[in-house]
């Protein structure tokens, strides 16, 4: 039996343990699900003959470094700021490591150990990152194979609710981690680049210069801009690229309405709101108004953000019963982050029977002998329920297929990596069929970066 | 003789020096000025016989305490960060302080050591701080002497230029430090109370929630809200107080002008923008707009921003030359802050001929038996021909002021102060009026916070 230890038993792990399980049998897996609750770690192994439960507190240096040095392979599923102590194990009782996080400056400084010793520290293959890198280098690499050059990489995701859940006026349910949703767009312009001039958006900007995106059968969505879309130029190889562009999917008429909240400043992380402890849902939207001995806080916000008595997006603040009086919030020495979060959260939240939907989006325009063309490729991904989710299964079979594939020495280049290598991405894509989870490619026309045409 | 070193002679010191060689004779004064730059204390001293310049770099220890232990008393108009090691020197040699700066932390530290020696340590004594702490407390004071209440107390300071050499559509030309105007507002939400209720404002909305302001033989100004309105209110006596505001003063147009910069994102200061050395005017405002086969510049701009084509504020645009696609910058490595500072400075920069402006306006609510009252209070001081600038002036002459009494023994509470007793507003005050700052107060209806009465 080759020995898997997976560390951190949260709701991304339920996929990847289920698949590990799946496979026990034919690929000779045991199985060591490691948390700091131990009950989670349980839960999860379902008392598969081939699996074992252990209480793990990752800051234990002994019971820790017991646990690596007794398996062949590690997956690390806890926080990204955790995995550094996880890494440096692996590297002095030389084990294998899989993640699904961002590779860190401390991670990649393991890079030079890790080759020496001949091992793969494979990151960033979950979903995004991880299946945006794979999908997107399988066809990139086609492109460049089949002599052309690329002119344009557009790429788009979003976490979102599935149609048979939706069922608020925002078409949107948190499916991942609430904060990340409240603070997205934070810490600076957006940057990216189009037809070859750099562009950039400030924050307050960024949810009112969205664009389109069709997918058949699922209808529209828009996309705004992520903060970095030249993160992974050079990465890709794509230091030429005339546009290069990466944002986030929500439902149309999302960001609008979002942006209500930007121009407020409810997502200001940055500052704690005085006697926020005590404040109701309107007291809290009333501290970003002018102070009126007669007007109304309904009246004040129309007015200062030109909101016409008729306007859709009313009617979402409305559902989030945000001009409530009596309802607190109920935290206190909240920025206003946390406590739009909090308000948001009672709305938002996942019901025990919904599903939720993953979708990507890649624009790939290319020339080749002198044609202009492009290749538009998307993906849709339901979920089942909790916790087997479209999330988690992203997330976790990736993980859980790179974990077998580099036990079995198919995936074998050392170092610090991430999955943009053919060697990665082919056999992970096309395993990844057999669950649902299938780009749908096709030719269209070339536009360039052309938003009125779309 | 008394001798006083003045260190630093930039463009902030020619009226303190002015002043303090005018009262050498009768004060017996001597003022030795040091400068990096030799020249520079040269051409303040004017050869007058109470006066020496010498060169000093404020780094060189064994220089700079020579000077201090020589002297009676330190003015330091260096930048406010060069403070400190002047400040601990004068704790050594047992000598008093005056600064226009703000106290730092740094600065602080000191406050128990400058008292055991019995030594004042000035600071904030400038315009702004300095004149609006000493005009604000000599009227709180005597409302609160004459058994009031204080309601509300907003206070209003900008540096203007002159009527008559007011020719730009901005009504606006630098008359301090240009980057600060540029990065004014940065750094968090505008915070400050009204009727009892604390109001948060992003620093996205500052410049659109200004409130009007009039002052006789001098028309109408605007003031968007400062970021920390609340930062001297225990200092002040204020913790119970109602309304406390403070704002900077433009002329009416100004701040809806300004936002334009704001939402294009051209005040952002946190990151280098790509290729900026090669970058003309027009390709500047074009980095923050969507790229576009067809439409132009201008046509973009209006059409985000949703300008009118007769709007007022195009022609403020135009005059600054934004769309001009010849015209370099010329800054390499630059941030957008850094780019419109340019920008601006090519129109805004002050003439030889031009002459500055100083205003400050106060409003003080309070309720005295029982019956609400209020008193309006502000300044305007024009200034002469550079380098005898308003500015110079109402920062430089409170500094001497206090330099001299000090030395007489008029000013003599021990330790880190700013200028809020009585003990120094008074004969500042009074002696201010000589060179023409003047406060002229009146009593108004109370009205309360309410923009809409104004």
């Amino acid at each position: 039996m080759r020995k898997i230890l997976v560390i951190g038993a949260g709701r991304s792990a339920s996929s990847l343990i289920q698949y590990l399980l799946n496979k026990s049998e034919t690929e000779q897996l045991h199985i060591t699900i490691a948390d700091v609750n131990l009950r989670n770690a349980q839960k999860l192994t379902k008392r598969h003959s081939n699996s074992t439960a252990i209480e793990l507190d990752v800051f234990n240096d002994e019971r820790r470094q017991k646990a690596i040095k007794d398996c062949d392979i590690v997956i690390s599923m806890l926080p990204a700021r955790f995995h550094i102590e996880v890494a440096k194990d692996c590297i002095t009782y030389k084990k294998h490591m899989v993640t699904a996080s961002y590779v860190s400056n401390e991670m990649l400084a393991l890079d030079d150990d890790a080759k020496q010793h001949n091992l793969v520290f494979m990151n960033e293959i979950g979903l995004d990152p991880g299946i945006d890198h794979m999908s997107a280098m399988q066809i990139i690499d086609r492109i460049r194979d089949g002599g052309a050059k690329l002119l344009l990489f557009e790429s788009f995701a979003g976490g979102l609710v599935a149609p048979e859940s939706d069922n608020n006026l925002w078409n949107y349910k948190f499916t991942w981690n609430p904060r990340n949703v409240v603070l997205a767009g934070h810490g600076g312009a957006a940057k990216f680049i189009q037809e070859g001039s750099y562009k950039y958006i400030p924050y307050h900007k960024v949810f009112r210069r969205t664009e389109f995106l069709e997918i058949e059968g699922y209808g529209r969505f828009e996309a705004y801009a992520n903060r970095d879309s030249l993160k992974y130029r050079s990465v890709y190889g794509l230091d030429d690229i005339l546009t290069l562009y990466r944002g986030t999917m929500r439902r149309v008429g999302f960001s609008k309405a979002w942006n209500i909240f930007v121009q407020l400043g409810m997502t200001d992380d940055t500052y704690i709101m005085e006697g926020s402890e005590d404040m109701s849902y309107r007291d809290f939207v009333n501290s970003f108004l002018p102070y009126s001995l007669t007007d109304s806080v309904e009246l004040k916000l129309r007015h200062l953000l030109k909101i016409d008595q008729d306007d859709i997006f009313w009617l979402k603040l409305e559902e989030l019963d945000l001009f409530n009086p009596d309802k607190k919030i109920g935290l206190s020495n909240a920025t206003p982050a946390q406590m739009l979060q909090k308000i948001l959260m009672d709305s938002w939240t996942l019901e025990p029977e919904d599903k939720d939907m993953i979708v990507m989006y890649h624009k790939f325009g290319y020339e080749l002998n002198g044609k202009k063309k492009q290749i538009d490729s998307n993906l849709v991904v339901i979920g089942e329920k909790k916790p087997y989710t479209a999330m988690a299964k992203t997330v976790g079979l990736p993980v859980a297929m790179a974990a077998v594939h580099i036990l079995n020495g198919t995936i074998k280049t050392p170092g610090v990596q991430i999955p943009i290598h053919k060697e990665v991405y082919n056999p992970i894509l096309k395993a990844l069929q057999d669950y649902g989870i299938i780009f749908h490619e096709k030719q269209v026309p070339y536009i360039g970066y052309n938003p009125q045409n779309k």
